[in-house]
């Protein structure tokens, strides 16, 4: 109920006028009058004649509230009604299966296979189900760690499981994987996702001591980036150095600078290392490799003497 | 530099004994073994025995840090080197073309047209020219107050520009784009997408009281659920109402409750309701519009009397 309505309140000297008051706030008078009308017997959507005075006010408005008197001859029963100086509206058409937005995906569950392998299962939501095939599914995952932005993302029809190889993910990690739906492109219908469905979390087996996560991404232009991740407490007694043929036939290379980067809650830091590349055919490819690094240092020992 | 090799010291007694000092994190020494090992003129590769006895803590130590110290006899210029009970290595072949990473977009900017779209223009970045049309490029945008994940997101091959018409962005409201990169699946490239660009924002033109936005969306099954927005200020004066006909021949029926959800930083309220459906056909259409609604009130006004 609206605020002049709510505060609408009418009588009579019993004899020949009425009187109501009724109320505004003034932030919404800036933008829309608001006028009294009644309808009785006889008259029909006839306006009242206000005037304003100032008063206490009302608990909803943000400012100050205008109180408004109204009087009128006559004192019979009377349907009352405001009126605003201008038309207030919206429209559509709405094609049920085009705009189309189910509820999340539910019962998101992980399995570890015998293989090492991981099966993401879950199922449409009640009262999705009538959609049938005509849902796809989006599968996001990520390490813990990481933000939902940079997750994998996966495109599956038909399905409502989704096979996860340990190849793909990082041993000795916590990962976080959710699904959401929405009207598959081939299926005629369409509409947005739905909202994500709930988080699911499972630990990768933990994978010993090699660097892990090897990937490199070319600039498409001249550099390759390589990263690497390595267990932290390893870090002060091993160096590892990031190595590199361009073909088959060339001298192996060593990159450098290694960048590292910590990253927190996690026992691994980040190593990376930029290989600049000249003229790469659509075809090369490279060979890297991740290997402790041998240092070494001469050291004259007569030069260190001391007398124990 | 690894801590043991920072902090190899190698003194002799003049006569026929090298000693040598050397530290080590015991958080490393935990998971490696490491040896210390020399080469001169005629030994190769030689470890040298080394006994273990406490001291200072090394700085970039966690834990505790281990001393060590060896002897061996003899004292001429050796080669020193550190080596571990396991070999540490990955490797991998990169197709440098399937393995592709652009720098984001750059110059990503937003013209108004005369007809009151708006035209999002930007480039490849420096050095991913080279790809040419082979990358496509994801446009998202948002109203301000909205977040990324539910931002609209546009697709586009062979352009660096983006067509927004009026008819699909909110009247009076701010918006924020962003676009990313990557090798288009037709190109015969692949790789992964870039980093989102800088972001562009900008006013749309204020759109006066009307309701605003109004958009349905069917779950599937039940219910079509309506949400429109309308400007903060007069929702104390004028009530909306949802009113639909599931066919144009149907009585047309007023939907409740309306809800209502305030939202932080813009001058609108978000209001919905949810309109039960059943039985939709395929081809089925609703038509819904939103309406101020006419409150109206009995007032006996003789009951109120009153002597003024």
């Amino acid at each position: 109920e609206s605020i002049p309505m709510q505060t609408l309140q009418c009588y009579n000297d019993y004899i020949s006028l009425t009187t109501c008051t009724w109320m505004e706030c003034s932030e919404a008078h800036q933008f829309v009058n608001v006028t009294l009308n009644f309808n009785n017997c006889c008259e029909k959507n006839k306006e009242m004649a206000c005037r304003f005075h100032k008063g206490e006010n009302h608990a909803d408005c943000q400012n100050s509230t205008m109180h408004w008197v109204c009087d009128i001859h006559g004192y019979d029963q009377r349907i009352y009604n405001f009126k605003f100086d201008l038309t207030l509206h919206a429209e559509l058409n709405v094609s049920m299966f085009q705009n189309v937005q189910t509820l999340p995906p539910q019962n998101l569950s992980i399995i570890l296979m015998k293989s090492g392998d991981f099966l993401l299962t879950w199922k449409a939501a009640d009262g999705s189900q009538g959609l049938g095939n005509a849902l796809e599914y989006e599968v996001t995952y990520k390490q813990e760690w990481e933000s939902w932005e940079k997750a994998a993302s996966l495109l599956l029809s038909n399905t409502t499981r989704c096979h996860l190889s340990h190849e793909d993910l990082v041993p000795g990690s916590s990962y976080v994987a959710r699904v959401r739906a929405r009207p598959g492109q081939a299926s005629g219908f369409s509409g947005q996702y739905s909202e994500w469905s709930t988080e699911v979390s499972w630990e990768t087996t933990e994978g010993g001591l090699q660097p892990r996560n090897l990937r490199c991404l070319f600039n498409g232009a001249d550099r390759l980036m390589c990263s690497w991740e390595v267990k932290k407490e390893i870090i002060t007694s091993v160096i590892f150095g990031l190595f590199f043929r361009a073909t088959p036939a060339s001298v192996e290379e060593e990159c450098s600078p290694v960048h590292e980067k910590a990253l927190p809650h996690i026992p691994y830091v980040v190593q990376s290392c930029e290989i600049p590349v000249s003229n790469p055919g659509s075809q090369s490819q490279y060979h890297v490799s991740v290997r402790a690094n041998t240092e070494e240092k001469l050291i004259e020992a007569y030069k260190n003497s001391e007398f124990l």
